[in-house]
């Protein structure tokens, strides 16, 4: 009963036997190959426009790589307290930006609220130096809380964003997963609502190491070629990443995989909310639950073996907890099983 | 016929059998898995010491990390010329190490010369601060020029290092092509003769993407922790760098496959140096042959489907070419075949 | 009626002919003259230790050299949000530190609360890496509201930070203030107290250029050398610090110079007390008055020729104000003169 | 007899009593005062267009800001070997830049090669990754050597830098010094031979501490006002710089003191040429003369209170110095007087 991360699973056979069927041969390195300009095309083709893609290694250096790309001294980033980039990263925004800083921008659920953006922005007028100056404006999609921004949500971030001369970053590691409960497309979510540059995640869908970074404008593609060398993550052996992203594409299996976390999700999700001693924080939107449960259930549960993470809550829920009870997070993937959602529930549901 | 670089060829095929295995079932992230800790213990016992391990996607970040962790503000980083980190990694040791400056330090054949290195140190005095200060020594094993370090040579290096009060650092894209040439144990090879820190490269030996950066100071572990993720370079589902290292390191394939590449190269240097019209820039001491060929032969080797590349020929070899002559590049991998080298050689030798 | 900043007025006539004593005759560069050495020595004195004193040439350089030399990767950086260095310094903490985040913890008035420190702390464990590392405390002396820290505060602080091995900073951009405030020596107000590196303002209190770094361990000075020459902050001419900070230092100047813009701006907020229309924001305890004023008496006030700031309202003081009132900020200086305040207050008190 | 360095002097009388006269009364803070205004439009009149003008604390502030301002990732700077950015910066423009490569192109007397610079250049093809990419071109006039560019050879370099589409930065440390020499215009020795940023030092030639970034291209000036303060080079009582370049452009002040330190140089110069035991390393062409010395003298000088630096030898000097003598640096200034001249050369000459 593995539910502490997507990346606790490994890898979808599918990817494996693309790793397989690429490994022999040769072909020119450093994203030359055939292979690579094949799934560069495959992402064009799925977004419905030019776009450049930029294979990386981990979510992190597409964000901190998107996130620099944009920013200039004294850069002003804003972002939801909770995003990954603010709390999970260890500063490599910071970093790869050269120090930048993150402002936060409250909002529910994990979703940044337009005005709350609109007016932190305001707090750095131009030409006023000592605060620094606004470059960009990030989201994560699905979000940190679970759940997902619908079309016009990003929309009307995309409005604030751009009406204030700046860009807009989806931070996709969970992208296949929001795209599946939408049912938009990639186009819809994206460019077609603002989103200017997307990290867009296949490792915790069932790659095993799988990251592109998606510039919806190819014109910023020469820089970011330098940026990318210059952080040590442009790969030799790119293939190994554009054999995982080929299979990944091929024949909508990326969203077969999310569609699959995200039911297991509900399911899970379903379940809990019927349950007495255990309730939803807030509603289930992507592959990610969080939900709070009285504390003799969760040791029921770890004594049977089941596997997640206590969750800090935020402060509204933090009102709500009973002192008997812990908020806690439940993450589904492409490898969970319905039997391993129904052996949690029943132990869940036991006296 | 393959020659521009091992990276053009693709994984061995124990190595993706290796990842075929560790793709099933759930593993904690991070590099806290059993297989994670299974190779961290096995790159112990191939040292005969407590070794600190990291993955990291690429040489150039393994590279940028070692000389970063030991860099402070004005860091000065000798090194050869033609060092991968001087002219190949778009300033990412740089970068990383918040503006050090690589030193070049002069030696024939890619070796640096320990007399060269002492008068370079030299001329940074203690206390006077306007030329900064000397952080690090750096060497590649083998090196760019495709020699190797005896190990004496690479005692001499850290002997000056240590007596500088200097870290000596190891970049071993090859470490296993030098190895296999030397024929001494990795421990010899490193922390014996003086070596501190090790970029111990799998990537050009038949993995997909498997480096490692190896601290023969495990204290130092600590830092690195968040220099490795500070620079986006832990990898979630770290298992996909175990795995291959599992299946590289188990039953000496390692060792194998660099010396079937070393014995492709001997072979190729062996028939060059017969050839009329063709010799030897220098002897080879891994799986690279720098080589001097006519220019009809050259022409003659890429219409029949050979691939290698032109190199810049150093200011001692530019003095020897005629006009028509080149300087070229061969790199042998794990995946050559005798077959590719004999059709090479025919060519050459034909009229 | 100049109550914009403290940065508004020139030099103090003593500082101005320190510099003309200075000028003549030759004397070494980069901090290496008998003037440099004197200055250096009057530190240790008023601060009863040896200290290591470093010139800068601003307060932000002040600041991000202390926090820069305690930071590591991943840095955390505990300051309340009001804070200079978080606000007000276009990111250079950020930029010096190679990325470091600073952390609002929140306290009223300007001051942070040790329990909130103490929590702020907690929430980034040992050794998970993904939200980066605590490095060090800053605290503003006086404060950006205005206020100071007592002495017992001060020590609370340094306790807490302590007690999790960080280093504690203190922004003294208005030292001398907050010491007269106090009564306190310097030694008991930093040391004493906690704290372990100071940023000693001179510039707002009469001289033209004038800030130190101060080190409590002067174990850390080495490294600070270089820190300095690579932020571009060593000055060859350095005796033109030195010289102000002589003049500054010699009979007790500088504590007569903040004594007098204290109790001018003490006048001014025991006027405004009593004047109805206006109040206090919070009790002065500097040279900085936060006062809450109806926007006539702002009219005529700056119709008749005061010079001073809005100030954005914090939220509890947000809603505490009538529609028609604004917060402002009126600093007080060396050159403010009793005429002005009475200016100043006679406006303020006209129907 | 003061020939250390032209930084060891103080401040020129006019330049004390410039700052004596801003010392008084209030002024708007970080440069928004009539007085820099004031001699922001003077620097427009000297270079006859339309400038952008920042000051900052030192010379390698100056340097690294203006490399910084146009680097991007993976940035090559191309500057003489001897070049202060690249010896005696430690690291600045390094850190500045993020991580810019500093690389030597050689030249003699201290003078780059335009033919080296065009081959330096096209080491760097474009959109090939690994080596980085160019960003800049820097010179130093006059130079380091105590040589001047001639307005050929800066327009030289300036269309070798522009056809690679690079800009050019002049280090004008001593600029006032190369421009006495020259008789040129201001306009002549930058702009109308293709520099585009230019550091404009004072401090080296009198002033106490005046150092002013120029931007022939005013449209960059908004990124550098965030680029500054972001390096905690924004001084607060901007007017303390403002009133030194006041004092220092009126009435040719700048120009009638660099012209009476080159005539002491030449008089050195002459001196030295004529005498037995000395002579002259390379033609003195600004107001530092270097020399090279029989050991006998020089342990006469000094024991007679000359001070002055050893220098250490280029290459081609090394080849020419006898067993018993070293290569020396003098350096005159504003305050150097004929009578050390006198004194110097008479020890000299005395056998």
């Amino acid at each position: 009963m593995h539910f502490a991360s997507d990346n606790w699973a490994g890898a979808h056979p599918n990817i494996v036997r693309g790793l397989a069927e690429a490994a022999e041969g040769h072909a020119p390195a450093y994203g030359a190959s055939e292979l690579d300009k094949k799934v560069e095309h495959s992402f064009g083709e799925i977004f419905e426009r030019d776009v450049a893609v930029f294979f990386v290694g981990t979510g992190t250096a597409a964000n901190s790589l998107a996130l620099a790309s944009y920013s200039r001294p004294g850069g002003q980033i804003f972002c939801h307290p909770e995003a990954h980039v603010n709390m999970d990263e260890c500063n490599a925004p910071e970093f790869f930006s050269g120090g930048a800083k993150l402002v936060p921008v409250a909002g529910s659920q994990g979703r940044m609220a337009p005005d709350a953006l609109a007016a932190a922005i305001a707090r750095f007028p131009p030409d006023v130096v000592h605060g620094g100056q606004p470059v960009a404006v990030t989201i994560t999609q699905a979000t940190e809380a679970g759940t997902v921004y619908s079309l016009d949500q990003i929309g009307a971030i995309g409005e604030v964003a751009h009406k204030a001369g700046l860009p807009l970053h989806m931070d996709g590691a969970r992208f296949a997963n929001a795209l599946a409960t939408l049912g938009a497309t990639p186009a819809e979510m994206t460019w077609k609502r603002g989103v200017d540059i997307l990290s867009f995640g296949g490792t915790k869908n069932g790659c095993w190491c799988a990251e592109a970074l998606v510039l919806f404008d190819p014109g910023r593609a020469r820089e970011m070629h330098y940026l990318r060398k210059r952080s040590a993550q442009l790969f030799s052996k790119s293939r190994f990443i554009a054999a995982q992203f080929d299979a990944y594409l091929r024949d909508g299996l990326w969203l077969e995989l999310a569609r699959h976390a995200n039911a297991m999700a509900s399911k899970l999700a379903a379940g809990l909310a019927s349950t007495r001693g255990a309730r939803l924080a807030w509603p289930t939107g992507s592959n990610e639950v969080f939900a709070i449960l009285n504390n003799a259930k969760l040791r029921a549960l770890r004594d049977q073996g089941a596997i997640f993470y206590d969750w800090p809550a935020t402060a509204a829920i933090r009102d709500e907890l009973a002192a008997d009870e812990t908020m806690i997070r439940l993450v589904t993937s492409y490898a969970t099983t319905a039997r391993e959602v129904d052996g949690f529930l029943s132990i869940c549901t036991a006296e």
